[in-house]
């Protein structure tokens, strides 16, 4: 009998940790005897319907799986092409179809957040219409942290230890001038705060900065913004503000002068920047003090130099479960981590099904909204505390400089 | 007889290793016997004017001493402060010289950059001037490379190697999508191009990118760095450029929104910002592909936690010499490295007086600078990479973050 054989993309953002779960997948596929070869999709669903497909059976070099482990961005590429769904666009899933019975694909595996999720939901839709048997699961990763039903999203970890980090730096930078100064770090995060709230980490630890969190599921309000600030320089001279690039006024508009401009992207999302620039503009001309405004940007998104070790390992071990849960005959399933206790902490993996999953976004809780409140601030600090912790030894080449895997 | 005392104090931008310089000073002062008591001057010269004068005897423990060695900024605080001429404000410094005798100091130390160099000569001749028995002697600091006299400065190999490789991590990020693209790094640098050939590093080791360099040495033209864009779009999607934010057009005049303000610094120097947003709105308008600019801002300057061993190792040395250097009986002379070899990397400390020093800028040569001739890149490559070797090993809290010096 042949067996069936294996394909993984991965699709959406990079992150420091999502070549760790390519690699999880990898070595899982290629250590089962119930599954043939291993096949990679070059940016992700755009490759298969391009039929780019490559042979993955190098993997086998272990030396080579970590280097891909610790390894940034995406190995296969990345892509955002939306499935249309099954009726409207019916060519192209029997396109896909066609390149999975090919290559004799009967488990694909998607690693990616929100977006990449709501294709696999669709692709499991299809081939269980057409009682194709081939094993659908989704493979979380975003840096967001958006993803429900599961504790925590592979990926948040490390750009949270990034921003944790990196704001304390920053702290320590700004606070050297005897001149009233704010500093505003614009932070990633779209709909939800959990970037954000790492990057108060060192408030939540019991710092008195950053002096100001600004997350998304707050409504955001510029006159009691510029009221604090003012209080705060009754105290301090150096305000370190770390703010949401997605928080909104009490109407739902986004702070930020380009979303005035109102274009989206292919998901409908409103494209977002400026929000710090923004707010920068509005303390030059309100208040008048030193001002600046810092973008974090892709740093957040690819410091493999700063990656938590719990994050790349928890992210190949979500990649090594998914193949046995596909070989246990799942299919339209997200893998997820289950909390079992913060301290020691604790994870399970499990895997829920995607319908309930893709096209939904993980929000702060309420509780660990009011940064005011000391309670509030030690949940936050127990929940991200264990995600950042570890530090990942880089691979260095002749010249000192990381060496990274390259297809 | 009673021994003289120490003065340090710290000015300008932060860096990495600038604190290590401090902790060479002090250490060194501690060990002489020929030295007295060790003061801070709080907020450099400022501090010196207002009286902020701080013991730091308790450096003489050496776990405090190496925590303070590996964190960023000042610890002594910062100021931009530009003495007058001395005829055009003696009475600043009598007020300097009443805080000197009221300490009893003989010694006094600044670490900065070239505006720092500026205080430092101003100081020893007015201390000349007076026949006063105070040794001044500047200490080098600056992340952007420009003393002249010295092979480098203390706080550029931190620098570089944050810039290298950062700028490594996001090549990786910006290459998994199969869409046009061209993401602008801007880097700081106002008047030389050190840190944005640093940015380069992995294009002098031998990678296509960064694909685009632009240095403040060359005059920059923005007709020929879109046909340059155009062309690299035959053979490559994701275009990297890494750009100075003080590169200039043939006029002279800088590249850059928010210059055209006119506004300038204390100093004098014109405020920079926007170059990375001008080039980025540049593209969109004309070739009108997928375009995002980073401005890498303060991270450059006080990431620690990716610090170069070598330069805090320097920093730390320089600073122990600037000590014996004063004890010798030296004044008005600024530290300096002169490089002995490449292969093996070699230096030796010596000190060079500082009239040749302050005010001036030291600018990337002519046999570094054209980045298409494989012995231009060879050259910039060998003077580099010994600067960014070696991993400095953090200091971690019970919470796995980053412990730092605080005075």
């Amino acid at each position: 009998m042949v067996l069936k054989n294996l394909l993984v993309g991965q699709s959406g953002g990079p992150s420091a940790a999502i070549n760790a779960s390519l690699a999880g997948v990898l070595a899982e596929g290629i250590a089962s005897e119930k599954i043939g070869k291993v096949y990679g999709a070059v940016n992700g669903i755009s490759g298969v319907l391009a039929d780019h497909i490559q042979e993955m059976d190098m993997m086998e070099n272990e030396e080579l799986l970590h280097l891909l482990k610790i390894t940034p961005a995406m190995a296969l590429g990345s892509c955002r092409h939306k499935l249309a769904e099954i009726d409207s666009d019916p060519e192209s899933y029997q396109k896909i179809e066609a390149v999975f019975d090919k290559y004799n694909i009967g488990y694909f595996f998607y690693i990616g957040g929100n977006d990449s999720m709501d294709t696999v939901d669709k692709l499991n839709r299809y081939f269980c219409r057409i009682k194709k048997d081939v094993k659908v699961i989704g493979v979380p990763k975003t840096i967001d942290n958006d993803l429900v039903m599961t504790d925590h999203t592979p990926g948040f970890g490390s750009a949270a230890k990034y921003l944790a980090v990196t704001v304390d730096e920053i702290i320590r930078d700004t606070s050297i001038y005897a001149v009233k100064s704010v500093t505003i770090m614009e932070i990633m995060g779209r709909d939800s705060g959990w970037l954000t709230l790492a990057a108060a980490l060192p408030k939540l630890l019991g710092g008195s900065k950053p002096d100001i969190v600004a997350l998304p599921e707050v409504s955001f309000d510029e006159n009691a913004f510029l009221e604090q600030i003012n209080t705060l320089f009754q105290t301090t001279n150096n305000i370190v503000a770390v703010v949401s690039e997605g928080i909104r006024d009490q109407h739902g508009n986004y702070i930020g002068e380009d979303t005035k401009s109102g274009s989206t992207d292919i998901f409908g999302h409103q494209y977002l920047s400026g929000v710090g620039k923004n707010l920068e503009q509005l303390i030059h001309a309100i208040i008048g003090c030193k001002v600046r405004s810092i973008e974090v940007n892709l740093m957040q998104r690819c410091a493999a130099h700063l990656a938590s070790q719990t994050d790349l390992d928890e992210a190949e071990q979500i990649g090594r479960a998914a193949v046995k849960r596909a070989l246990d005959g799942a299919s339209g399933e997200m893998m997820i981590f289950r909390r079992v206790s913060d301290h020691p902490y604790q994870i399970e993996i499990d895997s829920y099904p995607i319908g309930q999953i893709a096209n939904k976004a993980a929000m702060v809780p309420d509780t660990m909204l009011d940064l005011d409140n000391s309670s509030c601030r030690e949940k936050a600090a127990d929940y991200l505390l264990p995600l950042i912790q570890g530090d990942v030894p880089q691979i260095k080449d002749e010249n000192g400089m990381p060496k990274f895997f390259i297809l």
